[in-house]
């Protein structure tokens, strides 16, 4: 995989261009792109700056993100070469910092369920998950250091999962959403896909204008981990209770006290209205596709939005006063734990007919909580786990997920 | 005016049809809009749905709220002719309940302080106010019964009280910002004009799916209404100062019991923090325009987002720590009060120059409340007073105006 940590440290060095970065990642696009079918649209000359925290670094924007100088078409025929007049507001601060927005990345059908065409780049035969598939299984091939991805349930943690790839879904709102397609206004989170946590740290740090996000090192004392199985969710596969037990042990390693715990029951409560808000939110917000193109929507799209309608204001704000008071039992919790430790996906990667569950990232979604994935060794195929802090602590959940991927590394 | 409610009583009564409807509102159009300058699009050929609970009522749509049908160009040059893919989720709800979106509305450009073409129907060498400029003036020049406009400081209040409208700024959220143009993603807020306080009932709680907001009376009890006078953002007029006595008096009559109240500290300090997040914010999601199109800003908006470069991500932050605090802080107040009573403006409406002042609105905007303008009559030039209710009581807040309404048409 291309690192962004490792390609800046060897521009700073004088040993690589901006440019020659660049067209590092076009060939590699160039070499594996047709076994992965990964990307929308790759831009054809394109300027490189010569400067800024990201010159050099080519990232892949899913394509439900608008741009102005590429198609946006939400992995939807309703979209067909549609080109938005403004770039979304966070390609807009990529390019201020010096990163090229070099292809859009597949994405399913408005972020929704619906398989895309994307291969994992471990398995043709399984799916990258979704809905950002192609960032997710870009980043992993090799093609890209950094692509943009979005989560309203699982879509950045669990593709990333089954991708063998670093992920953070950062704090809500922490990245701008303007110009991001909505699912979910109050769900939908741009998320950072990376080779490893150095370097989606590093990159949410820029991003986001927050320096002590990219603390570059462990917590001081000896971090407290809540270990958290959800399982109001439901079951994980062996493969992925075996990798969480691999990630508890690295993180005792790395000097982590991990104990087991109970979530109270505001919590498993609002994980079961994850859904009200969603679709009750994502009927309104695809209004005009709905009236417009249901003929035109995906199967699963279709069908969800269909049963959408029976929804009714009085049960979305009774969701919404759930998560409310979810919030506040998970702020509690957060006296007492540094960082919470739970499955990221349900195992590994399925068929290519689903794009997997998003079980155990919902509530999470729902919490609006920064949630790292990173890969954990040991499976045939990848599995990660995933490590999540408070809201607005994005550091924290990022300085956890360094200790156990170097615990990793010691084990 | 006219009044959504007496329309759609004609209409339900068979003495009017949708299409004759429609047909009366282009005609006043044709006869006003020469020398008032509201509509920045009318639409040519339009289908008049038969059927559904806003039938028969033309819609103004703010120019920065994306149609797929006329253009949407925000009122800047960088936008000349745009026309998006899709209806914003709330112009594709007004359809689906049978209204029909008949014009684009003046608005300032991007929704920012710079003055808009449009004059105030009261005295054309006064501004309607903005940034809801034409959405406002349209309405009270009897041009249309129904106009959507979008709030982030005081866009949609200080207009409808310059002109003489009433008009709701909802809690934030109730209505889906989905398609709208961002300024400030923690602040702009759609809002809706009508005749009076009943029609802009009405239209929210069809808009809303939520038959609860139109009450249709006055609560049970005497109201506690609180007077706010805002000291902390400065003075008002003695025009203003008059109407909000008599607006006291009508509450009076009506049976409410008002009781003078200071804001406990968090508020006040959370109002000198607006600017903060909303200029923080504008600056990236103007991100695209002020790299590509800073010399095609207008004067105001550019130079607000050059000094918002010099804003830091900490004081953003500090910023929201201050206004979740006073979000707490009047969730408290309002155990004690049924509504607070205030200015909507700072006077009568200024001169083309300026849009006038939003100083009495920008608190309630941050604090998400519901905000209800009405006319209050007395002085040679239009004055409205604002009602506000806690978060998420849209109802209470409409009812309490409707009793000033009332209680001002009985003095």
């Amino acid at each position: 995989m291309l690192s962004l940590v490792d390609i800046r440290a060897r521009i700073e060095g004088g040993t690589l261009t901006p440019a020659a970065a660049i067209a590092e990642a076009r060939a590699a696009i160039a070499e594996r792109e047709p076994r992965i079918g990964a990307i929308a649209h790759l831009a054809e000359d394109v300027a490189v700056p010569e400067t800024g925290p990201l010159a050099g670094i080519a990232v892949g924007v899913k394509d439900i993100i608008d741009t102005a100088e590429m198609p946006t078409q939400m992995g939807s025929p309703l979209y067909a070469g549609w080109r938005p007049r403004a770039d979304a507001a966070i390609v807009a601060r990529l390019k201020g910092l010096g990163g090229v927005a070099l292809a859009k990345t597949v994405t399913c059908a408005f972020a929704g369920l619906d398989p895309s065409p994307t291969r994992n780049p471990h398995d043709p035969a399984r799916t990258p998950g979704g809905s950002s598939a192609g960032s997710a299984a870009a980043v992993a091939a090799g093609m890209l250091p950094l692509a943009l991805g979005t989560q309203t349930g699982g879509s950045v943690i669990r593709p990333a999962s089954f991708c063998g790839v670093a992920a953070i879904k950062p704090s809500f709102r922490l990245l701008p959403m303007v110009g991001v397609k909505t699912f979910s206004w109050a769900l939908d989170t741009l998320g950072l896909f990376g080779a490893g946590v150095r370097d989606v740290a590093h990159a949410l740090a820029l991003l986001s204008g927050r320096e002590g996000i990219d603390l570059g090192g462990t917590p001081p004392g000896a971090p407290r981990i809540g270990l958290v199985r959800q399982e109001f969710a439901g079951e994980a596969q062996p493969e992925a209770e075996r990798t969480l037990e691999r990630a508890v042990r690295a993180a005792e390693r790395g000097g982590a006290r991990v104990t087991a715990l109970t979530l109270p029951d505001p919590l498993p409560e609002a994980f079961r209205r994850h859904g009200v808000i969603q679709d009750f939110e994502a009927l309104q917000a695809l209004g005009w596709e709905y009236a417009n193109g249901r003929a035109a929507l995906p199967p699963v799209l279709g069908a969800q939005l269909d049963r959408a309608q029976a929804l009714s204001a009085a049960e979305y704000d009774d969701a919404r006063r759930h998560a409310h008071r979810a919030r506040r039992a998970l702020k509690d919790l957060f006296s007492e734990y540094d960082a919470l430790l739970t499955f990221s996906a349900t195992g590994i990667a399925p068929g290519p007919e689903t794009t997997g569950d998003p079980r155990f990232n919902r509530l999470w979604t729902l919490m609006g909580v920064p949630c790292v994935t990173l890969p954990v060794p040991g499976e045939a195929l990848p599995v990660g786990v995933q490590v999540i802090a408070r809201f607005g602590d994005d550091g924290r959940a990022l300085a956890a997920a360094r200790l156990i991927e170097a615990g990793l590394a010691a084990g």
